[in-house]
């Protein structure tokens, strides 16, 4: 597709929000600002549900001032959606693109919203509709491939490290009280979360003990026999599990919980940590209880990762100069250099390629258990914290 | 009792730990390191627990330098016990007492702790063992009477705050995914933490839109109305809820996960969230989910109140200036100036005032649906959590 000289820009969010998903809005909003080659900047208000509905903002309007208060802020500021197209939307969207004149679109999301992002880019050619449309990757599950990681990891990643760090220390100071505590851990399909847990583990004291990730059978069996084990040796085990772990059928854990599933089929659940604690309390006769720090994993403002943060804004930016490029139906990645120290630049992908698959976690970064990380995991996702996790200091004994 | 002209301290830490219970035990060590009236500093590990099988350390063998990192680091530094006195302790621990000498106590804790400080002393009466004891108040619960607020509840309360105003974030950008969220914070008979939600709420959109708190029956009817009618008038419906809500018979909601009873007979629970989570999806057929996040709630070190930090040092100072008085059988109490400014002075009451006695939240900082605070209550707590909480940036609609 050639560049076009001029054209007008539309912004969209889409998906479970990040703390720094609004960075890559600013990102893009002040690169555009910075080009006479667009013209108007509207952003799609809950996404492309919105967009439907042509609620449409003039971000133009905003005053200026806003925008690095914005950039600060968590969760998205258009509000985001979790909308699957429907056969006869792609149709529609163009048309109202068209009426707007919209030459250049991103879109901030994860999976679901490459796979939109996809079809909007096939509805368009279809339609000889001269449309740039990028997809920006923004996701706390880590989960999209080709890109070293994803803007929303690090600072989800630094929220659990920092939590798990923080909440074993009340179970130290007294840990035949609840000598067992699990933190339950955003996460589906990918344990990605779920090993960040163990960014600040510098020794097999360090919590946590055991991680049980969605990659990995669950094998009650072994897993009572472990948790058995270390609270012999060290007097209390933390244990970091996701959302989803199967058993070795391909059942959910706490499923009881299970309360149907959302527009993408995606089973919603409830109920690993529960599970967990009256599996504990009933087998090995331990206190067990559990953190489940829900929604604030993503949204913590506490705890937003500087690095993260940064390369959310970079992806932003680097939407709107590959449009301007007249790039489209591809996705900005995120390029890893760790020399001189590390650092990120920003590639592309084709969309094809991203929509609807997954990256799991791969072997290199779990041990023979398949339940502790290995440092080729640490030294992958430590960097993406920003600032170095608060290790506190204990008296000598 | 006559001041001793000098004597051997010990130092023990009690109860659920805090964000700054270290901040006392360093505000005791360093008044002690600065007196010439005090020998020894001994601190007991893991409370009068391991006083009674005398594990003790030796606090001057600490460097120096330690202190004011131990200060910045949640939880209890020299481990804490839940641990009820059996009617042979007290006179076995004035023996101990008694074979190291030590003259001067500080036990820093909650209700309990309270209760433990005043049979020592009485049992230190009853031996004519001359011994000062002091009772320091710690607990997020904030529910010790005769003290303004407690060193404890400003952290946890600006963490609450703070993780009320971030996590609505992720529900207000799709209201209509989970229109229903439940925050469940600690508060096992006392309401000042789940109230502490609403410290960041400024207008009636803003969350909390409904506290439940032990001290108020949970009438399930009215409850749901109440939901059914927030959520038709803004989209969404945010609820603080305490771990422990009684019906109006005082049956607990969700005690079919009803664990035991710890030492002190207080029954240990779990479920609230998860019960009101099914009653709305059942009752309303609403999406609701929740966070729960727990000891987090107790230990964020991200989320520490300067305040609070200063006022927990300063009631460990006035510990030891106490003993070294003479007084003996008391606690220390915050007492509150608000002229010029806010600020806290120290002052003592008697423990057989204190010990077992629970504060709950007076009338007048409840609204009339007693499911609100009022302005009293946040004028009462925001200058406990320290620096402004963080209000997100929106864009202008």
């Amino acid at each position: 597709m050639s560049a076009l000289t001029r054209g007008n820009l539309i912004i969209g969010q889409s998906g479970g929000a990040t703390a720094v998903i609004n960075a890559s809005l600013v990102g893009a909003v002040e690169a555009a600002l910075a080009t006479n080659r667009i013209g108007a900047i509207y952003g799609m208000q809950h996404g492309i549900e919105g967009l439907l509905k042509e609620e449409i903002l003039d971000l133009r309007q905003q005053p200026a001032s806003l925008w690095p208060r914005i950039k600060q802020a968590p969760s998205a500021a258009l509000g985001a959606c979790r909308y699957k197209l429907q056969d006869s939307d792609p149709e529609r969207v163009i048309e109202i693109l068209r009426r707007y004149d919209i030459r250049y679109m991103l879109y901030i999301g994860g999976n679901d919203s490459a796979d939109t992002s996809h079809r909007l880019a096939a509805a368009a050619r279809q339609s000889d509709y001269e449309l740039c449309i990028i997809s920006i990757p923004k996701t706390i599950d880590n989960d999209l491939p080709f890109t070293d990681h994803c803007p929303g990891y690090g600072s989800a990643a630094r929220f659990i490290a920092q939590a798990t760090i923080d909440s074993t220390m009340n179970t130290v100071s007294i840990p035949w009280h609840y000598p067992v505590k699990i933190i339950e851990t955003m996460g589906r399909d990918a344990g990605w979360l779920t090993a960040a847990s163990a960014l600040g583990k510098r020794d097999e004291q360090d919590p946590p003990h055991v991680i049980l990730i969605p990659e990995q059978p669950f094998i009650q069996d072994r897993f009572l026999a472990q948790v058995e084990q270390i609270h012999r040796r060290i007097g209390h085990v933390i244990i970091a599990a996701a959302e989803t772990i199967r058993d070795e059928q391909g059942r959910s854990l706490g499923a009881s919980g299970q309360v149907g599933v959302d527009a993408f089929q995606h089973p919603l659940l409830s109920g690993t940590a529960q599970y967990l604690v009256d599996l504990v309390k009933t087998r090995l006769g331990l206190r067990a209880r559990f953190d489940k720090p829900g929604d604030l994993q993503r949204m913590s403002s506490t705890n937003i990762s500087s690095v993260d943060q940064e390369e959310a804004y970079l992806v932003g930016q680097a939407g709107v100069q590959a449009v301007l490029r007249g790039e489209s139906d591809k996705m900005v990645t995120l390029v890893r250099h760790d020399e001189p120290r590390y650092h990120c630049t920003t590639g592309l992908v084709d969309l094809e390629q991203i929509a609807n698959v997954q990256r799991l976690m791969p072997d290199q970064y779990l041990d023979e258990s398949k339940t502790m990380v290995t440092t080729a995991f640490q030294d992958y996702a430590l960097p993406l914290l920003g600032a170095p996790l608060i290790h506190h200091a204990h008296l000598e004994k």
